[in-house]
């Protein structure tokens, strides 16, 4: 739906449109990637696989890299919607131990699906922790964490955690040490039992 | 001592002369690092500490970076031969949980005291994990957990040690966060007690 260029007034709309076919455009470049991997993705075949003009898809992410980096951004936030708000016990609505569960075993999934493009863009060491995506994590596994052992120094388990689920270290157990993601989940489960267990001081 | 060239029969003598030498030149840029941190480091400064000419300096590394590179590497090694064979605790002699705690905390203060030359040093993702001296602590730390949880999946539970250790990690709660290094080597032995805990089977 095209909305011409005008008042003030159609701007919310055109904006909201604009969005729309954004997300459709990011939304095949997701499938390409699930089905063909990051060397799927061209800007050729997202336009066809979105049935748009290559013009559009140019004229809305640059080149290649930005088109990437958008998909990136784009999955992070349906993955953010979905431990802020989404269904339990990823979402709201289930006790914190089983929340923590359920958030890892979701991350090593969306790791999984797009492992090259979190590897090509991993930020360089003195930014890595400070970017928003990942200090959105940080903060989610922070809460649950101080919901389920409050006298613990949640900050620093906090991360212990976050470490667990890094795509370097995903890539190299996975891809390097061929060990299937079910382990990885196996291992992540016991990790969260370990971390929040009740424990005497030391 | 020169030791001039002639028959094979002193090459053993000069290689074991140009390797102390060699060390003599590391531990003087070690000693500019712990004083002045990286950046105090010039092939100039080197050949002043050592009291050698420069030319020697640039001969046995070639430039700057070759430098700050063999000096990682020798501050490693040192590393190993003390986790290997040194004293106990952090050397053999003592029990597993005990090596462990003394293994992180050697390992932080270790990043502490050259955290530039390791952050510049990293490795990209796909080759971090392969890297020598990286495999040899992760084999450190897996001997060790295999000998103190061994019914555990300790590949994964030495992966998540080592993640705790990692520079990257260490510069963001040291620097980006201002931690002072004992909450770190306190959030050490905690994990290490979660870790190796006696837990029931899930």
């Amino acid at each position: 739906m095209l909305v011409p260029f005008g008042t003030g007034a159609e701007e919310p709309c055109l904006r909201a449109d604009a969005a729309r076919n954004r997300a459709r455009l990011l939304d095949a470049a997701a499938r390409l990637v699930a089905e063909h991997g990051a060397a799927g993705v061209t800007m050729e075949a997202v336009a066809a696989a979105a049935k748009v003009g290559k013009g559009t898809v140019f004229r809305r992410f640059g080149d290649r890299t930005g088109l990437l980096m958008a998909l990136l951004d784009h999955e992070e936030k349906k993955f953010q919607a979905a431990f802020l708000s989404g269904p339990a016990p990823l979402g709201p609505g289930a006790p914190p131990v089983e929340r923590l569960r359920a958030f890892g075993c979701a991350a090593l999934r969306r790791a999984a699906d797009d492992l090259e493009l979190q590897l090509a863009a991993e930020p360089c060491p003195d930014r890595r922790f400070l970017v928003p995506p990942r200090r959105a994590r940080y903060g989610h596994v922070l809460m649950l964490l101080r919901q389920a052992v409050p006298d613990a120094d949640c900050e620093l388990l906090a991360q212990t955690l976050m470490g667990y689920l890094e795509p370097a270290l995903i890539h190299h157990l996975t891809r390097q040490c061929n060990m299937p993601m079910e382990r990885l989940q196996h291992g992540w489960h016991d990790l969260v039992a370990r971390v929040t267990a009740a424990r005497q001081p030391a």
